[in-house]
């Protein structure tokens, strides 16, 4: 069997891999082998190589390379000497490379990176003579050997430092802060190519002195070190937490992109930056971007120094009088606007690109399809359609049904916003608005966050290590950093509210104070952010839904109806609920509570009759309370059906134990009582007789039904009459009546006899033929989906309550699992919460049987999906998977399961 | 189509009918046809035919005959009018008839019958002629009238008298003790020729003032309302209510019988009797019988006259006296031994058999299988094997497992009895003994059990309105009737405790007494009754279970193992139990529940050192508890270990949610909180946190081990060194190690984990290569058996806990469903209790499920079936059906487990 190709080359117009190739070669490698090799493209890539990420899983199984790799990596390295004209390790003309990680789903940030690598002693000489400049030269080596000592030699060795000022990077940088105030320094530009040299002496005797080793002198030795520090990078804490949070499985490795180095920081016809193809923060089609002239790379990422915008578009508060690339260097603009079209035309997205001007010359060092906010997702795929340069399948799958979320995000509310004056200014990172108290380190954001607080994190800047902070936090405000800095990419890829580069602001870490030019705030005082401005405001500001009328969403959405084969109802309880699911696109109720009425405002009376009807002892007691009760339960139901009008509305009996709703307050107790003229002993008896070990698996649903078939015949008449009423009125009433907790067919043939005399029975009172009313119910008993061909045979339609069908499938009480959940989450037990999203092994097996069991005896089946699950994205694609006719969910979640449903049809299309 | 054979013919040594076609013609036609005309048989049995069961159904469907039944019913009528050379309605020699119900299953005095029909003006001359005994005719009249009456003419026609009092029989009772008291007569006997032809003029004034109805005087309209009544009866209100306890189903329907009439009560020549081919109460191979001289049959079975021995083995204490059969009519009796013998052998089963002899001929009315108890079942089982009657598959068929209950049910303490000497003594009719609170109605025994308490029915007699009142009592003593009255039939049927006959007693059912020779007892006042002996006692005597060696029992059982393929264990918490299941036959432990040792006698100590541990608050103090438990949780298992040798115990690990050990005595939580060294409100704090709102669905089994892992290392520990240890002592441990609540394959993973590493552990400490032990899962939560396949493959064992399964699977909560199970089996909403008996239908497809995809990934598997299902007959047959390994259930229901795990086999069998 032949060896497999463990090193793919690129450069000087060719390349063996290209961008399908990115399981092998990480997004990074795929694309820089794409720009490089493909004939649309062939884009000035500096010349390099890629190891596979078959190689990092070689290696993390045994920390050991695969045999022949070692001359694979020569063999390349000769290619890249070849094209580039220059010699690894040559005294006269060397060649210097990047060691760079790159997985097969982008980790900003999350690995490590060696610059440089090829600086030594002997080639420093010439590279000094190669670019006539020595400082640049003596400040390539200090930042290598900064790197190296840091990534190579501590991290990826796998010492520990005490703490983080013991550090060997912490050091190094106090050896250089020591060495400017020595000279009276303020930047680092002001640090002399002598300075330099001699810094880079110092360094490598602090290396040694706390690492108790040589800073290697070898170019190869060099390059294996960061090969393995890439490789090592990723079981690294920070790179685990992010795979974690991302999802990202821990088989799929990185791959190691070696790459020569060309240098922004030659000088002034130097620089280097990052652009986006399109606005990332709303989607416009204008080029977008930021440059440092006379930097390196990571000084843009970063957030270092606040970049210059590359065109006029792209200037901020922040660098509104920065040159703008375009002014500056006006043919290198233009050849970049042109590579801008030739990357979009061809790849069919937004792409995020990296560039270095090298004395003069334009090199392209990375593209990648670029990350965007919510907002700009779907303007993008709209936009993108109407330029015939995506399909409408491409196009949903463009957004990703959580972005969604972020345009339903709550903002500021306009009117408190008004009467407030903004404390400070930065830039517009994530969307939507926040509220919450501040804290000053990651640390603390989990540690508050755990304790039900809502936090704003804090920070000068963000890394790598605070995302788990950034996660648990409303959302965070940094004082550096511009809009490619690693908080704003973190935050825009999440949707999260998000400032940045806010420079009026200053952080005192040590006293833990916030200080803004009008106040200064301490730990814990509350401030409100608005992510899509960049303003920040003092105190707890009123949020509001974004559910204004958003033209671009509806027409995307409407894209995704014209895709999409499931229905998508709402889950509501009331006629307001109604019209706001209508208004998101809800086609009918798919889960409406009876008992809803009995909670929140305006329910003191019908409460007040429920519990009398609950605490009534004799059949004559309860009756009477029922018929009391009857108007109520009518009248919600009616105006709900009449909102819905022409759609359907599945109405849940109901559905809780009876004993929820006994009042515990005292004087209710007393009111109650004296109503039913009993005394005090006997109301707690019979509330004492109604309590139970196990509620949710006790005396309640159809439960309730059988036993006391005068509640259940009460509300039916309430459906059937309302529906009958609004018939007359000329509307299209379309109920649907669903019994719960159902397990066996004989307790809905129990029911359904109920509902067949009510019916003949409102028919005849209204002189009616028929009412369009159909008789089913939930699934959310395990045995319900094993018997479902029995219940087919009764019922007109199934609803699954994928909640209650977890919690008896996993015998999880959802009250109860905050005891162990979270450990099994952590412990890797479960992948998730499976209340978050349905456990299709498990839980979906059921849901399968009992479609497949049901439609076995009842083809017209009618087959939806109530509760939770409803509006969570794979949730809804299973739906599609299994054959569901409709989802059903929150108003808010109708846009996500309308997105969820189509690109389930797109995904389904794409496999055949 | 040919029309369907409505009515079958038999007499004359001819039938059109045999003994196969039970379900069309019922127990008794098809009994009678197989007597009738089976070659080897034909015996004298009066002449008559049987209309189908199919015409009961149609019948019920609409209260019609199906067209050309009377047709046939008048051809089949004129066959026996041929045999027998009699003329329905001739007045000259008329034919007279008797109309029997007859089930495919025997449901005694539950349905009605109706004799003497063909009685008129018009054919009472004639028979008077023919019988040349007016007396006899004028009686069999007035029988007929009040039959007639009750059964057709009130009952069938749905007449509901407003008491007791005020119904027809009553009346016409009423007017027959008016007679008596008039002439000054005692016995019915007394009654002249003259008497009777007047009583029956009053019998029919009285019919008609009562019933608005004349007493038909057409033979033809009197046997087709006989007809109507029986099959109108079937769905009377008793037969409704014994098939429901009995389990048979509505759809069956009755054949009704119609057969010439003979009569026993012609004179002293004539006699009617009842036997059995051997001794039902004890299964000795003796004929065993009553008789009455000039009775019908029904004063035989209906206990108003106590019936004399049919040969000396039948002798009682009462009818000591009585000449037998035997000398009576020697050439009869002799007959009557030869058709027993021949019937035996025919059958090869234990038969229950009615006969007349009318002027010194004798006729046999009725053979069916004959019911027998518990000890009469085994033995004849046995017996029948040895005789080479029977295979041994038949023999393991002739005990319902159910009787085994009886030889297994508590009897009185031998030691307790001695010293007490009997109230009173009536004939042992039902085994076992019991005590319990005088009642005297069967609504009453109803209503006090279900208030808990525990009663013995007391009665005259009873009828089969009071069955629920029987079912209900512990015991039943009446004070008329023999071994083949209506209470003794019944409750050999349950194996209830039973004395009938008990002639020393007298009852004042007004004043609710019950007076004996000695004392008289109130209501509510305690006796005990000795079943086996038919012995009466003042007070409560302590009973004990009827452990002792038997050997019959055991021959039988061995039987049963010879042809069984499961394995039975046990259930057992302690070395003792482990002993008596023992001797019960198990082989091994199927359940070892940990927590037991922390309840009952001697868990003081390891109680509170559990508390300690569960009130811990961190890794520290948890641990330090743990240490000082593992002493107590080693020596019960290593003991347990110790009295199974060489069999497998499998050791479930603490399943209970924690909450449940804390204590809610104050003192205790004193003593803890002493020793835990915190306060009082810091305790309450502690156990409040553990506190579940569903704690059966909460952090329970594996969920405590994975959270606080300790707790699987300590168990663990405890298992492997106590087998460590037995193994140093020469003994043959097999410890399984169960995991509980197991839903998910990682849980699985993350236990087994820590089973490996002590394993590893306690070989190094004891110096082993090896200690025997498997290491798996409980099956309880619906989704373990649909990932089922993962699990095995990690899990040895799967065991199935069908009690939580049945929990979950159906959404009830045991401890809840008292409010609603109750009210679905009384609406045939479920058809029994399904943590009685397995629901086959959805938790057992849950169950098949679990083993197909266990058995799918690791085809070694161990399987078997835990808690309270495994020692359920019909739930056995079903692990057989899905090819278990073994069942396990509590030593007493050991045997029941045996048993039913050959009947399964033998049923396979038979349908092979």
């Amino acid at each position: 069997m032949a060896k497999k190709k463990m090193v793919y080359f690129f450069g000087g117009g060719k390349a063996d891999g290209n961008e399908s190739m990115k399981n092998l070669l990480g997004g990074k490698g795929a694309n820089l082998a794409e720009m490089a090799g493909h004939k649309d493209l062939r884009l000035p890539v500096p010349p390099g190589f890629t190891i596979t990420t078959e190689v990092c899983t070689h290696y993390q199984n045994g920390k050991k390379y695969p045999a022949g790799l070692e001359e694979d990596v020569i063999t390349a390295l000769g290619k890249v000497e070849a094209v580039i004209g220059k010699k690894f390790g040559d005294p006269k003309n060397p060649l210097l490379v990047s060691v760079r990680s790159g997985a097969r789903k982008s980790m900003p940030g999350m690995m490590e990176t060696v610059l440089n690598v090829g600086l030594t002693e002997k080639t420093i000489p010439g590279l000094i003579k190669a670019s006539k400049n020595e400082r640049f030269v003596y400040d390539a080596y200090r930042r290598l050997i900064m790197m190296y000592s840091d990534v190579v030699m501590e991290k990826a060795a796998g010492i520990e430092p005490k703490d983080d000022e013991s550090g060997i990077r912490k050091q190094l940088e106090g050896v250089m802060a020591a060495m400017k105030k020595k000279n009276g320094y303020k930047n680092d530009t002001e640090l002399k190519a002598e300075d330099l040299r001699k810094l880079c002496s110092e360094f490598k005797a602090k290396v040694k002195q706390v690492l108790k080793k040589e800073f290697p002198d070898d170019p190869m030795k060099q390059l294996w070190g960061g090969i393995g520090a890439v490789f090592a990078s990723w079981n690294g804490k920070r790179a685990v937490s992010y795979r974690k949070i991302e999802g990202i499985p821990d088989a799929w490795g990185t791959a190691v992109n070696v790459q020569s180095m060309v240098f922004g920081n030659m000088g002034s016809s130097s620089a280097t930056g990052v652009a986006f193809t399109r606005n990332p923060g709303n989607g416009e089609n204008k080029f977008y971007g930021e440059y440092l002239v006379n930097a390196q790379g990571e000084d843009v990422v970063a957030g270092i120094r606040t970049p210059a915008p590359i065109n006029d578009y792209s200037k901020s508060d922040q660098n509104r009088k920065d040159k703008t690339l375009e002014k500056l260097m006006p043919k290198i603009y233009k050849e970049l606007v042109d590579f801008r079209s030739r990357l979009e035309k061809h790849y069919r997205d937004m792409q995020d690109i990296e560039f270095t001007i090298e004395n003069g010359k334009l090199y392209m060092l990375q593209c990648r399809v670029g990350k965007r906010n919510g907002p700009a997702a779907v303007r993008m795929a709209v936009d993108m359609v109407r330029e015939k340069l995506i399909t409408r399948d491409m196009a949903v799958l463009r957004v990703n049904p959580s972005q969604l979320d972020e345009l339903l995000h709550p903002i500021i509310d306009p009117k408190a916003e008004k009467t407030q004056k903004a404390i400070a200014k930065g830039l517009p990172a994530g969307p939507g608005g926040a509220f919450g108290q501040i804290v000053f380190s990651a640390a603390d954001a989990v540690k508050w966050a755990k304790e039900g607080k809502k936090v704003i994190l804090v920070r000068e800047e963000t890394n790598p290590e605070d995302v788990e902070g950034m996660r648990a936090a409303q959302a965070v405000l940094t004082a550096r950093g511009g809009m490619t800095s690693h908080a704003a990419l973190v935050a825009r890829g999440w949707g999260k509210c998000c400032i940045v580069g806010c420079s009026g602001i200053h952080i005192e870490y040590g006293k833990k104070l916030l200080v803004t030019p009008s106040k200064t705030f301490k730990e814990g005082e509350f401030i409100t952010l608005n992510g899509n401005k960049g303003l920040v405001y003092d105190g707890k500001l009123s949020m509001m839904d974004a559910t204004e009328e958003n033209k671009i969403l509806n027409d995307f959405l409407g894209m995704c109806d014209s895709i999409k084969r499931l229905g998508v109802r709402t889950n509501a309880d009331t006629p307001e609920d109604a019209k706001k699911a209508l208004q998101f696109g809800a086609k009918g109720i798919g889960l409406f509570r009876t008992e809803h009425m009995f909670y929140g405002k305006g329910s003191e009376q019908p409460l007040f009759l429920l519990r009398k009807m609950i605490i009534s002892n004799s059949l004559a007691e309860r009756e009477a309370a029922l018929k009391q009760l009857f108007p109520y339960v009518k009248k919600d139901i009616k105006e709900t059906m009449r909102a819905m009008n022409g759609y359907p509305v599945v109405i849940r009996l109901l559905d809780p134990p009876l004993h929820e709703f006994v009042p515990r307050e005292k004087d209710k107790l007393t009111a109650l009582a004296k109503e039913l003229r009993i005394s005090h002993v006997e109301l707690e008896k019979r509330a004492e007789n109604l309590h139970e070990s196990n509620p949710m698996m006790g005396h309640r649903g159809v439960r309730l039904g059988v036993t006391y078939p005068e509640i259940t015949r009460m509300q039916i008449r309430a459906i059937l009459e309302g529906a009958a009423e609004l018939l007359k009125e000329g509307l299209k009433p379309y109920p649907e009546v669903m019994i719960p907790v159902v397990g066996e067919k004989h307790e809905l043939l129990d029911q359904r006899n109920i509902f067949k005399e009510i019916y003949a029975e409102v028919l005849k009172k209204f002189g009616l033929k028929k009412i369009k009313c159909l008789f089913g119910t939930m699934i959310e008993i395990p045995r319900a989906c094993i018997v479902a061909d029995e219940l087919a045979e009764v019922a007109e339609f199934f609803s699954f309550g994928t909640n209650d069908l977890t919690q008896m499938g996993f015998g999880f009480s959802r009250d109860d699992i905050g005891g162990f959940v979270p450990d099994y989450v952590s412990k890797g037990i479960l992948p998730e919460d499976p209340f978050q999203s349905l456990d299709q092994k498990g839980i979906g097996e059921l849901v399968r049987l009992g479609i497949t069991n049901g439609r076995k005896t009842n083809k017209n089946l009618e087959i939806g999906i109530c509760g939770e699950h409803g509006g969570e994205a794979r949730s809804v694609e299973f739906c599609h998977k299994v054959k569901m006719d409709y989802v059903s969910c929150s108003p808010f979640r109708i846009p996500i399961a309308r997105l969820a449903a189509a690109q389930a049809v797109v995904k389904e299309r794409t496999k055949k």
